[in-house]
């Protein structure tokens, strides 16, 4: 008899799982922890399936699992009602960074802890919203889809097309992501970087920006933060999510939030869909006060087939650059979470719970981070 | 009677024309040269139809042109032939950045000065290559055509998603557009940069790049030329390609010089698309010896609608990374060569012939510049 059983919900990949052997986070190459799981006297249970909620493989899994292990890109909601009916459970771990699938407020009531890998895929996704942004201000989609279908009307592209360079970037959080942003925006050489966020940058952090401004540009004070959200994103051409969605955040980007950003400015979300209100957002490009929206986050994932951020556009075929919830999980980032992952149940098994700090978002019916905390 | 004629080539962008002021580079807003030119007591002429070689509107107003005014993206090819028939031409400028569309040996020939705006969208060009990495690295185009769609498989996105973080990336050509983009690429923490040219970068850009890398990843030597360039491609998980076509550029990346590089690897290319050929890339795209290939030039522009780098792929929907060729052509670029191209003209009209001395590429029957003089 096993002395417990680990719950592992992860995207099915099917004959991609066999192809791609570093394809580690899909359901058929279980992070490889298997051995780890088993040796520790532990049975390895798992499902890609995870709704509806109440009559989905993970409920019946839940009844007896200790732990779960989940991720972002297919989540599994462990809501209160999941909880409830989870006795054995003791901790969820993400198997990559951002825990709001997890009802924090009633894992703390069990005193469930909750984990993650944090930094696993920080420059996965920083990465990803830099390569939004230019997607976004060079109009790349039209122009790739001219390519496809055999034409060639350069005016039809340029007419939505800048240089990222000299315009003002802002972000909503400068956090592990959000400052890994801003510092490979540095080198585009823009006008100035912004950022929003409940505490200040640490000073070395800051003087390292404006260092590396003075070299490729030679001006120093490249960044400031913004006491007020809405004074900031008046004045940027572009603005990027990298705040965790928690109580505060949820639906900020509504239509008054939007109609105070410059018009044209564009939209890069790659922290959580729920944080930008979808019809407004949608309804915003389409008018024109936006120039465009991109990012991987939907407010439920999988997105459904009829969420309006699929297919939205300005009117002209221009301004989407969305794309289902991969920045998380490139092949080098699936390496680093499932080392974390790894890392996580080592101790945990053998008892010394000694995580790394900067993993463990509530533990002990207490929250243990800031930034999930601010309520 | 005017002093002499000016004939400008442009793309046509008819109703884009005027729902976009800013513009400038296309038929209809003229790079706002009309008053300029008439002022000067010369008579602007303007098509945008250019083929086919001897009976188009261009070889019609070149009978008596002075001064044929040109792009890269609507290239029109100032051949042998259509000198011979030019007789009072006696300049050629390129709005833009890239003069090989004219014959340069006839020219000289005939000692018409050939010069363009250098400068004018080297930040153009180098964001659309560093953006065209990430578009193929991260997988981007057949995500987002999930999204699309109405589809969520992460394991069909993820199989070929890896992170910029980490890769060599090497540059074919490290002068104005290649060492921007290795400026760029520095904060995304690559393994090593990786260049190849006919001469050392200078010491002090060198240094730039160092103090920048250690600054961002404490590596301090993270910049390194390459002698021979089967030896830089076979160490590359990125290539791009940066140089002028010219005789010994033509072809550079054939079947077997392909066959050199790292299995799955890249190629990035916004010089010219007579650099690579075109066969042998589809077939290493298709073998999966190439991991995808991207830019935004082709060895004949308009591309022809059966074109096999519109449509190339992997086999499975992924690593075409193609545009239309407007990287240099984003309305910020416009605004830079059409006050290029004005400068130009003053300088001309007025006699005075002081040029900015990066700006001629041929003048007096003789090569003005290096990089296109290496024959």
């Amino acid at each position: 008899m096993s002395k417990g059983k680990v719950l592992l919900v992860l995207y099915e990949a099917k004959e991609n799982a066999k192809k791609q052997p570093k394809m580690l986070g899909c359901l058929e190459n279980e992070l490889g922890i298997r051995e780890l799981v088993e040796s520790a006297g532990y049975e390895l249970v798992k499902t890609s399936n995870k709704d509806p909620e109440g009559s989905s493989e993970v409920d019946e899994y839940l009844k007896e699992a200790e732990i779960i292990i989940t991720t972002p890109f297919w989540p599994t909601y462990v809501t209160r009602e999941r909880i409830a009916k989870a006795p054995n459970l003791k901790m969820c771990i993400t198997a990559g960074v951002g825990s709001d699938h997890v009802d924090l407020n009633a894992a703390n009531e069990r005193k469930i802890a909750v984990t993650e890998v944090t930094g696993s895929n920080v420059q996965s996704v920083a990465e990803h919203a830099v390569m939004t942004m230019l997607v976004l201000i060079r109009n790349f989609v039209p122009s790739h889809q001219q390519a496809l279908d055999g034409r060639w009307d350069i005016g039809g592209c340029a007419k939505y097309e800048y240089d990222l360079e000299g315009k003002v970037i802002a972000t909503v959080g400068a956090g592990r992501i959000g400052y890994r942003i801003l510092e490979r925006l540095v080198a585009f050489n823009p006008k100035k970087l912004l950022y929003f966020d409940y505490q200040d940058l640490p000073q070395d952090a800051v003087k390292k920006l404006n260092d590396a401004s003075k070299l490729f540009n030679g001006v120093d004070n490249i960044v400031e933060r913004v006491e007020n959200l809405e004074d900031m994103v008046a004045q940027a051409d572009i603005v990027t999510i990298n705040c965790p969605l928690h109580e505060n955040s949820k639906g900020l980007f509504n239509k008054d939030l939007i109609s105070k950003m410059k018009k044209g400015a564009y939209i890069v979300n790659t922290a959580r869909g729920a944080i930008a209100v979808k019809e407004d957002v949608a309804a915003a490009l389409k008018s024109g006060q936006l120039g465009g929206y991109g990012g991987d986050v939907w407010d439920v994932q999988p997105a459904p087939k009829d969420h309006p951020w699929r297919t939205m556009d300005n009117g002209d075929g221009a301004g989407n650059a969305m794309t289902t919830h991969v920045s998380g999980t490139s092949l080098d980032a699936q390496k680093r979470y499932a080392d974390g992952v790894k890392s996580i149940l080592t101790s945990y098994f053998t008892g010394k719970h000694d995580y790394r700090p900067q993993d463990v978002i509530v533990i002990n019916g207490d929250y243990a981070t800031k930034s999930y905390g601010q309520r």
